[in-house]
């Protein structure tokens, strides 16, 4: 039996090529020696932030090296143990990267331990990053006071969808910026968000402009680019705007030019913070256990967009950037 | 006796005309009612946001009107008084604009009580709106701890010199970005910054890589535009930038543009906070007396650059845009 893994070929400019920048290869399995695991993937995390680590320019984290295998959080079975703390069956999370199995450390993975009656899958979603970092990232750069207004872009994703959840439950008016009519219906009718624009169809500027003026105390940055200048002009004083996510921007080769901000965050004495969940590690317990019972109990609606077949995960992965997919993406190994 | 003041007389676009967009008129001089003062101006202050005020656009304070008298705020004798609390000969601080009298409420002026040792000027600088806003800016927004590194900008300036200075008495490395050799030299030998750049025959981007890489913890933005893209190519993470004046960008009649800086707050996952000192007004009296203390005991230096003549202001403000005047600019009147 070989492992398969998906490596990054070559650094893409601009969007991803998926015939050049990425290579299917075969590897040996290594056997586990005294404290390690076997783990054989059965679902794979797609994130924005993936985007990123192909890029060399300096970033939060090491880019993925030329022949690596692409960066990425795994759900996996422990099919052989040298550990003390797993045993064959017990089911983790491992950020292992884009390959069907690895032998790994057994303190680099995490058992999965959420509530049965979730399922598994939402610890690499609603339970995981996405969900940790909507939780963190709200609270801790928004923070919410009831009757304050929130935008929240990319606002059907897996982050998105989640914060403007959150601010629904704190007494928030919730307004989403999503890419279809499909997605904007959904954020109203099933997320009970007040509204949802329509960047593909509206000017998000004028119907910003309809609401009031300088009426947005908390602006959730999921995109950035033209749709974050736009909000940007509406903000109030004293707002915050947590910057969590720059899908416009990733692709960029050159440095993006854009309207300055600083003048408005001066006029407007407002704040704005970028976000990494990586470093409120501290704050996981609690973030998990908010949203493991606001799911049980209905307030937070969550959906995924599960795809089948680890040999298409460059093009799975392609949907992120094309606003195509509707939920939080992931592919199931077959 | 007649009462002289300057009105604005048109909206400039970009760099004010003081030929057309001032006109210096003649009022009459109201007798204090019951509860009222006159006063005769003796200093006025001219400070950078008083261009914005020129504009119609949003701000943070309402725009003078077209034929208003220009903002500002002065040092005036009490000429006349009905007043309890105020007797004639007080001196007060005043925002009663580009005027040589006035007849307000007595709860519309403060009666400077600062020590009789200092100079009475230093009430609209060091130990006025500059000074409050240097201490009470970089305290709040910066957060600087020992060690770290504070780059300022307009370093020589009325809040850019108090901020460097207050950075070296918290045990920081401050590097300042001034204009000319001579403030250079100013803000090493006189001021001790570790370092000063000169932004009129330096690249700084260049001469800030030679610093180091992501090294900046503090930026305390008095300038905007270039100069900030510059420094915040060097910013570390988690750091911090106080956006207190945005010279560079208060002239331009188009929103200006420049390279985003949303990504590299996300990567570096860092604050950037638009600061404005008339919400800290609790905090003021502990600004005063940590200010006066220091300059007592040398620890801040401070200086003006006073010009004669009440004829002569808009004349005298150009000099803000100009980068021309070295220290806190003021008008005494003749």
């Amino acid at each position: 039996m070989k492992n398969k893994k998906w490596i990054l070929s070559k650094r893409p400019v601009g969007i991803p090529n998926i015939e050049e920048d990425f290579e299917m290869k075969e590897s040996e399995i290594k056997k586990p020696d005294f404290g390690e695991i076997l783990i054989k993937t059965q679902f794979l995390s797609l994130d924005p932030y993936m985007r990123g680590r192909m890029n060399s320019g300096p970033s939060y984290s090491k880019p993925v090296e030329i022949g690596g295998v692409m960066e990425g959080e795994v759900i996996g079975e422990v099919v052989e143990s040298k550990s003390k703390f797993l045993k064959v069956g017990d089911m983790v999370n491992a950020k292992i990267g884009w390959q069907e199995f690895s032998t790994v450390d057994e303190h680099q993975v995490i058992k999965i331990t959420q509530d049965q009656s979730l399922p598994i899958t939402y610890s690499l979603g609603v339970l995981g990053m996405p969900g940790r970092t909507a939780y963190l990232g709200f609270l801790e750069i928004c923070r919410p006071k009831p009757g304050e207004t929130l935008v929240v872009s990319a606002a059907s994703g897996a982050v998105g969808s989640i914060v403007g959840q959150i601010g629904k439950i704190m007494g928030c008016r919730v307004i989403g910026i999503a890419g279809s009519e499909e997605k904007v219906k959904y954020c109203k009718e099933i997320l009970h968000f007040d509204e949802c624009l329509n960047y593909k169809t509206e000017d998000i500027d004028k119907s910003l402009s309809s609401f009031g003026e300088d009426f947005i105390d908390m602006y959730f940055d999921n995109v950035g680019g033209e749709i974050s200048d736009a909000v940007l002009n509406h903000i109030s004083t004293f707002s915050r705007t947590a910057v969590c996510g720059q899908i416009a921007n990733y692709n960029a080769s050159s440095p993006p030019v854009g309207p300055r901000v600083a003048r408005t965050l001066l006029t407007k004495q407002s704040l704005m913070q970028g976000f990494i969940v990586f470093n409120f590690e501290h704050k996981y317990p609690q973030a998990m256990s908010a949203l493991s019972e606001w799911i049980k109990s209905g307030d937070i609606v969550y959906k995924e967009d599960i795809y089948k077949g680890f040999e298409n995960m460059p093009k799975t992965f392609m949907k992120l950037f094309e606003g195509e997919n509707f939920g939080k993406l992931l592919v199931k190994v077959n």
